[in-house]
């Protein structure tokens, strides 16, 4: 077994019948030769896929929504990248002299896009259940401690939700300020809930993501006031 | 058997040992009951897998970017909901009233997630290799006829490799005229190549779509004067 192979035996517990498709998936299209596009092409599907079946049956009762966030949550680049890190993927990664020289064997992507190219080459080599074996490993912990179905949702959901079930009504938000130039404005914007007497504001660079702030905070403070 | 079990049966070849998957499949949100959207979000995952090793297979030459777009060809909306006509999908599925009034049977993105939430259901009523041998089905007759991988390109792209294939240097777009008021003006743009006399000329909603119109322009001519 050559470098690579023994690290992803060790870490991964898996050995290639075909090596090469392993030497694939570490080399970046800015090296010579056969890169790992493709095989990352395939392996998202197989991440996909894997991953839908595992909140699918560890959420029962969640949305269809619901299910698609967790399902982005783990497998969302900078997730993956970190995952990557952990592995060590970074020291066995084939680059071209620009991108080694810059540090791509730590950039987000470049992590990312290996890990999805190792699960498309297990996939190859010896089909699906080694590939959810694998990933399974991979995302032990995080499939561990899954978020709850809704947690994910924007804190404006979350808040309407929280208010809706205690029959309290909507919230209200308000546009109070505007500063800065176009391009490079600031929105503030205020956050009330029916008798309630707490005010919450949130600035931001659009009015939609100022709300969730204020939605964000509010809800804090509801949660806080229950608990 | 039921009606739903024994059409599925006729056309797919597929006996679900759990009828009850059956039935949640086609089971639209707006009726009551267990409906398909938790199916659907599983089915789109496996649709993409299956497809993706299906093109990934049939294209060992094809670029990351050109097995996506094989890829889309295959799964977007519209072609799952003609692939669900062609079964008959419509005549079972399972519509809350008003749905059912307005034509819900023959909507796209209905027929279209039915069909997904049927391959959800196969997954997992028997696994990936029954859901694989269902869609490899029902796709057949796209899987036989892909078209080239670089045929799903967009015309500009064409042209473009098309000349440097050729040494013939990059074309030419020009903002020829623009007309009607703001939010609904029409862009009218010109496409020329080297010393050729031919311009062609596209006209559209966006100055990126009029450049597309006159490219594939552009493209029928010079491969008519080819041929």
């Amino acid at each position: 077994m050559d470098k690579a192979e023994s690290w992803l035996y060790k870490t991964l517990h898996y050995r290639f019948d075909d090596a090469d498709l392993l030497k694939q998936a570490l080399t970046h299209r800015s090296a010579t030769g056969r890169n790992n596009e493709r095989l990352e092409f395939l392996g998202d599907a197989v991440l996909d896929l894997v991953i839908s079946d595992a909140v699918y049956r560890a959420r029962p009762d969640a949305s269809e929504g619901d299910l698609s966030r967790l399902r982005a949550s783990l497998v969302k680049e900078k997730t993956l990248a970190v995952l990557a890190a952990d592995l060590g993927v970074g020291e066995y990664l084939v680059l071209g002299s620009g991108e080694k020289k810059t540090g791509g064997h730590r950039r987000e992507s470049i992590l990312a896009d290996a890990l999805e190219s190792i699960v498309g080459a297990i996939f190859l080599d010896s089909g699906i259940e080694a590939a959810r074996e694998m990933i399974e490993r991979v995302f032990a912990q995080r499939l561990d401690e899954l978020p709850a179905a809704g947690e994910l949702r924007d804190p404006k959901t979350r808040l309407q939700e929280w208010l809706q079930a205690r029959s309290l009504g909507l919230p209200e938000y308000e546009l109070v300020n505007v500063t800065g130039k176009a391009h490079q404005q600031k929105f503030e914007v205020s956050c009330s809930v029916g008798q309630a007497s707490d005010v919450t504001h949130g600035t931001s660079t659009t009015r939609r993501k100022a709300e969730q702030k204020a939605a964000a905070a509010m809800l804090e403070i509801l949660l806080e006031d229950q608990a």
